[in-house]
């Protein structure tokens, strides 16, 4: 377990030790730590110490670690996902208001959806997306969209791998997830209901970034049977066409003309 | 610049190169990234390689390095940060929509009060807060209400600190600091105004913990003589203690008792 000269496993050790640290944990013991990070006792010692000057774990009066604010400022700081999320939120808390649902903001990351928020005005929808939770890319409207607007070559990849039937209604095959996918980057949304769970139902559009290509996801969570596209996407839309243009994206305007004749 | 055999320098040089990414440079080649974490190019180079391979970082098409989502991933899940605003989120949007003001949400973070939220209606008022930035704890509402409430030791400590005069109106005198503490711990709140700024001011109020700590201040942001203490206090205390109460706090309710006997 000694480091190699070049230090190499001390980066990937900080990583495992950093993300030990969860929702239903936020705080540990050394020893806790040790076993979920999975290295020995004297390591975490040694590298939680460097770990608190840097002020990226604190303890508490009774000795736990958690994570130091100062952790959650380097991430923040330079990151697309707060930038994002500053660009997504008031439209995001619009939509809530004007249609009472759910609506979550998420991110590609890997093979999964990354959700980097989540609004709701109250609990009464079935709702497993949480903030920095994550749902596979097939098990989500969010992951859908994205894959029906991804290039052919990432798309072409994820319809080759295996997925998994995580509901009755998940999509799993292939030549179905194609003909889903090209309907969905024709009509520029995607409505599916209990792929992940059998209760609930999303909305998903393409939020896009300057070189109009897709930066992240904004998906409304409704209640099977609750999709009223008619009511919700039109509002779903305008306000993804917001955020995009807050990030740089200018939507196609043909046949908008500004008249330049009087209007009275 | 070689590793130590136990890795010390290898975390220390981590965070200087993912600090080194701002809201103003996101993006950087590697040789800005080298100058900006006045590191040699070739360290950084071998580093960034690995904080690639975990996520940390990722290059765009123009071989730019940028922050992964991974990252912020990692901090957000178990960050004290983040539970906390999402405790607060639901009740900050109350205080924005009623008050039309701007709200702020601070921890203390050394000799500072770094931002973990803000909202707004819009840009009409001069707010100087943004998330993930950071203020002198003197210099603003927020700091000065956290230093009212804080263990005597830590008081005293910040009382000795030699402190910057930001503004005609900063106030740094000890004695007169002293009495402004005292005075906002008795009230339960302070108002400032042009501390940091001549044209705001700032309402702050604790955010307590389930052993009666201050794990944040909540803070109405206005223009200067616009405060209207009689209207914005009480909003603002509710909605601090609507989120104490999600974070596990009792406030006291002496003097509150059910009625017992019917109502008609």
């Amino acid at each position: 377990m000694a480091n190699s000269p070049s230090g190499e496993s001390v980066i990937h050790r900080v990583v495992r030790i950093l993300a030990a640290f969860k929702d239903e944990n936020p705080s540990l013991s050394l020893r806790q730590l040790a076993r979920l990070a999975d290295l020995p006792v004297s390591t975490v010692h040694r590298l939680v110490g460097e770990l608190e000057i840097e002020g990226l774990l604190v303890r508490d009066d009774q000795k736990m670690l958690r994570h130091g604010h100062r952790l959650w400022e380097i991430a923040s700081r330079g990151s697309r996902a707060s930038s994002l999320r500053e660009a997504a939120l008031p439209h995001m808390e619009d939509l809530v208001n004007q249609t009472g649902s759910h609506v979550s903001l998420g991110v590609i990351e890997g093979t999964d959806v990354l959700y980097l928020e989540r609004l709701a005005v109250d609990d009464s929808t079935v709702n497993i997306t949480k903030i920095a939770g994550r749902l596979p890319v097939h098990g989500c409207s969010a992951g859908l969209i994205y894959m029906a607007f991804a290039p052919d070559s990432e798309r072409e990849l994820f319809l080759s791998r295996r997925l998994e039937k995580l509901t009755p209604d998940t999509v799993v095959e292939p030549a179905e997830l194609r003909a889903l996918l090209a309907k969905a980057r024709e009509r520029g949304f995607i409505s599916m209901g209990g792929i992940i769970v059998p209760e609930s139902s999303g909305i998903s559009v393409p939020i896009f970034g300057a070189e109009g290509q897709v930066l992240a996801m904004l998906t409304l969570i409704l209640g099977r049977g609750d999709e009223n596209l008619p009511s919700n996407l039109p509002q779903l839309t305008f306000a993804s066409r917001a955020i995009s243009r807050r990030l740089g994206y200018e939507p196609d305007a043909r046949g908008i003309r500004r008249r330049s004749a009087p209007l009275v």
